[in-house]
């Protein structure tokens, strides 16, 4: 008897961000599998196994849900965000397509989420409201060249682009590199938002620009936002500026 | 007195796709605002008065919701899937950046939700687990050069796309050119994903390639995603097939 594996969506943090389709999910579950911070977002359940790991292992994470599935178990992995935006459901299908066959016939539902780049723009305007990128800055899966290949079509392009991984200990250069590629298509003034823990009690939101962007703090939870040429900062009547990008373009002079 | 307006997003369509903070915003709403199909998916509310436009009419709807506001009420704007993504979010601060200086002090709360390509997304597999551009296809707002030079961009970078307002009565050659575009860059099995209406009870999805994407029927309501050189298509044992996108890239040749 096959199973069900569950790749849940938690949101970017806030409670009142989940949808009622991952409660839904995570209650049927027998099984709940997660990096631990994740894991700890939901409250204990009677009865339900829980087995936490760490971020850097998503493929033997998704190997252990696939393998407790298909032996009949309901299972649920929790994702932070959308599961399906540099999370877990890419990790299941690649284990997947490498895995025993009986792993083919395990009934997969994906439980989409918000993602934290749409928490983020929405904290402060709406700076993804036009064509945007999502770019994972990591080069653990990719090679550099292949970053910088995408970052300067990115910024050619005038695309809006939101910046997945900014910096890990490993590698605290990568987004300065990032600024310098947008640096060289757009004036310093355009807007960079940078948004960590968002939703979370100890989200941190900051309005830089390309000017001064290399010396605002980010770290792994950290999600940044480099706005087009023609993505613009109102000021409030109040604290704070809005940042947007409008759902038009000029035509290119 | 300034009131506060809430740019709400209703999610893909499913009820249980709608986060709490969603339903919290509507139902502290004395005015709701929105395009016909999207304020009818939201349940009566006693005393609640109801203002339906057309689709066009985004920037109307817009300063109409900022008045409401200004003058004292508590306003939700309901958009599909996160309002920040072609949607709704942009039009209001168009309007507050070009309207009354009393309109910035208005308390403007912008609610995320699950966008229409992540639920497309989790209905099929994950294409889009790796960096990806969401385009939209129409050229009302902005040039068809514009729109032809970003997919050009996209295209030779490698990315994933997803393909939001793909038709219209108006122009419906356009996803024809942006199929081409993606033939001169991709091989022709490169997997194109179509997704109507997600997560509604008339939903349609379906998994072409690009030999055979011109033949599939699309509309303003469809999603298209069209994969990168790496996404990957994994056959089921049962019905259909998963789509994905590794998180890994190889070298470029």
């Amino acid at each position: 008897m096959t199973g069900r594996l569950s790749v849940v969506g938690l949101g970017p943090g806030a409670e009142d961000l989940v949808a009622p389709r991952a409660h839904a999910a995570i209650e049927a579950a027998g099984h709940l599998l997660g990096y631990a911070p994740y894991v700890a977002r939901v409250p204990p359940i009677p009865g339900q196994e829980r087995h936490v790991s760490d971020n850097r292992e998503e493929l033997a994470r998704a190997r252990h849900a696939l393998d407790l599935a298909a032996a009949g178990h309901e299972v649920a992995v929790v994702s932070s965000g959308d599961p399906g935006v540099f999370a877990m459901a890419s990790a299941v299908f690649e284990a997947i397509e490498d895995g025993p066959a009986e792993w083919r016939a395990i009934d997969v539902q994906l439980v989409p989420g918000i993602s934290a780049m749409f928490a983020a723009a929405a904290r402060v305007g709406a700076p993804l409201g036009h064509d945007f990128c999502a770019i994972s800055l990591s080069d653990n899966l990719k090679p550099w060249e292949t970053v910088l290949q995408r970052l300067e079509a990115a910024a050619g392009a005038d695309f809006v682009v939101a910046l997945y991984n900014p910096v890990s200990q490993a590698r605290p250069w990568q987004i300065t590199r990032a600024f310098e590629v947008f640096g060289r298509h757009r004036v310093l003034s355009t807007p960079v938002v940078f948004a960590t823990a968002v939703s979370r009690p100890d989200e941190r939101i900051e309005v830089a620009t390309l000017a001064t962007a290399a010396s605002v703090a980010a770290d792994m939870r950290t999600v940044i936002i480099i706005g087009s040429s023609h993505t613009r900062v109102v000021d409030r009547n109040g604290p704070g500026r809005w940042v947007y990008t409008p759902r038009w373009t000029r035509v290119p002079a």
